[in-house]
């Protein structure tokens, strides 16, 4: 009997600095909709879906971010998108900017099951970027600067019988993400991003950033022996812009379905959970072949350095 | 000022359980030859370069594998090789079976410098397949019976001034690989491998091998800012098929070069090693974004498990 998920990944067109939080959850409960009116039992939104990517500017204020932040959630502004998930029993994944009672920030991502609880929370672990004002340029990259390092490790959570591991953005570049939640038996990886086409300091070519996002999602993919659903926040967005590309990856790595597009746009797609079973019992057989004790390293060292010493003999 | 190698990859194509080891090493020395005459540094051969890829093969005799291991290295037939090599001036990558004194088998490469000395040494360490006998298959895949895993770790080694990370095959699959060696500072990773059509008990599509190959090096280089420099015994061998797909790849994660048969090849690009600078320096910047204080779980377990507590609030 194969096990059945049907996967909705909403994209999101660019939602602008003067959009009102109303305006953008009704934009929300709309691709919603759709999604269940194909079947979704879960709905993927991108990173910080209820505002502009506000890290781009720099504020003089620091006040001026906190119209951005959500201080409790759900609040009345998205109490309207759970209620409608509920009525239609999907559950989703949402990203949104997270101002805590002590004053904290992070880019964080909810999952929500299909009664409308949150069962699941993740707080982005890779913020990319810097913390200064770099001048001459036409946009900033602050996350460095208005998010703190999340603090919830790499979680996975139970959706009704699926293990889910959630991420966001520049996450999605990075190995131990994937590898951290496989270990724990994720079967499925949210996410949400944002990826502009214009990152200070990066000089990488236009056309590789749709290559380098879909290439390190379908490695993620593969070398876990997961499914891979991502969301981007997509388009012209106060005049930026971001690049489409919303997925879902197979176990095999390969795409299942992608954005045409770079506005609104809902992709659904049936997916059965076991289509990883024979990877993970071959050549992605975790416990036949990984070689942790060689692994050390990767925990040990945050950056690059010298060369371990290895002692080899020619003929030995 | 760029810092620039020039880098072969040597495509093999197949080497039946007949051909004897001269005449084989006769066959290396004309890729190396080749390479030369266009101006290579360094020369990548496959895995098990010398040889038919004999762990398809079961034999009830375990003598009968000891023909095609290397009791020492380079011995009276390799040493031609050796000898042309430093003639020309060229390093080599050189992967080979190896009975070490002691009596215990690896699946090893080399790394040979300029003048001719072995200067880097690496044993498999993530071996595939399986030891029992399969019945009622094409093939086998008995690299857990012919040879011990790996014992030497990742190492990076000096290539008149290059650092240079080496694996074998099945790695390539494993971003911990190429992750270890980063870490200690590898600019260029070299692979040999062997890539047969089919594999027991991993039911992928035909297609799908020669994608996750390349899926796999890209991710490796990209996530990395290396270089991936691979080269396979491909085609007909002994009557079995094994996929070509030798490249070399960049920081970028894009192909700059890629085998287009499945024959003895030799592809020649002059890299610029400073070319993954803007990567190291940004996105890739692992002082400034890498999270090992969550990344243990990837060195402590081995196989998948349970999902770890997350204690997390909905607002907190």
């Amino acid at each position: 009997m194969s096990r059945n998920l049907t996967l909705a990944v909403a994209q999101v067109g660019g939602i602008n600095a003067d959009d009102s939080k109303p305006h953008v959850v009704a934009r929300l409960i709309g691709l919603l909709e759709e999604a269940a009116g194909r079947g979704a039992d879960l709905v993927v939104f991108p990173e910080l879906t209820l505002t502009t990517f506000f890290p781009r500017t720099w504020f003089d204020d620091e006040g001026a971010i906190d119209r951005y932040f959500e201080k409790s959630m759900p609040n009345s502004d998205v109490q309207p998108l759970f209620d409608r998930a509920q009525q239609l029993g999907v559950g989703f994944y949402l990203g949104y900017a997270e101002l805590t009672g002590g004053g904290k920030r992070y880019n964080t991502a909810i999952l929500v099951d299909k009664q409308g609880s949150i069962v699941g929370k993740y707080r982005k672990m890779h913020l990319p970027g810097h913390a200064d004002k770099r001048q001459g340029l036409p946009n900033q990259h602050l996350e460095k600067k208005y998010f703190l390092e999340g603090d919830l490790g790499f979680g996975v959570f139970d959706f009704h019988g699926t293990k889910i591991g959630m991420c966001l953005c520049n996450d999605r570049r990075w190995p131990e993400v994937y590898r951290a939640l496989a270990l724990q038996g994720a079967e499925v990886v949210l996410l949400g991003y944002n990826t502009p086409d214009f990152v200070p300091g990066w000089q990488e070519e236009p056309h590789a950033k749709m290559f380098a996002h879909l290439l390190s999602i379908q490695a993620g993919a593969y070398q876990n022996s997961v499914f891979v659903a991502a969301a981007g926040k997509s388009g012209f967005e106060d005049g930026n812009h971001m690049i489409g590309g919303s997925a879902v990856v197979a176990p095999s790595g390969e795409i299942l379905t992608k954005a045409a597009g770079e506005d609104d746009e809902v992709l659904v797609v049936k997916i059965d959970l076991d289509m990883s079973k024979p990877y993970r019992e071959s050549v992605f057989d975790f416990d036949a072949h990984r070689r942790p004790d060689a692994y050390g390293i990767i925990a040990e060292r945050k950056g690059r350095g010298e060369p371990l010493p290895v002692n080899f003999s020619v003929n030995a």
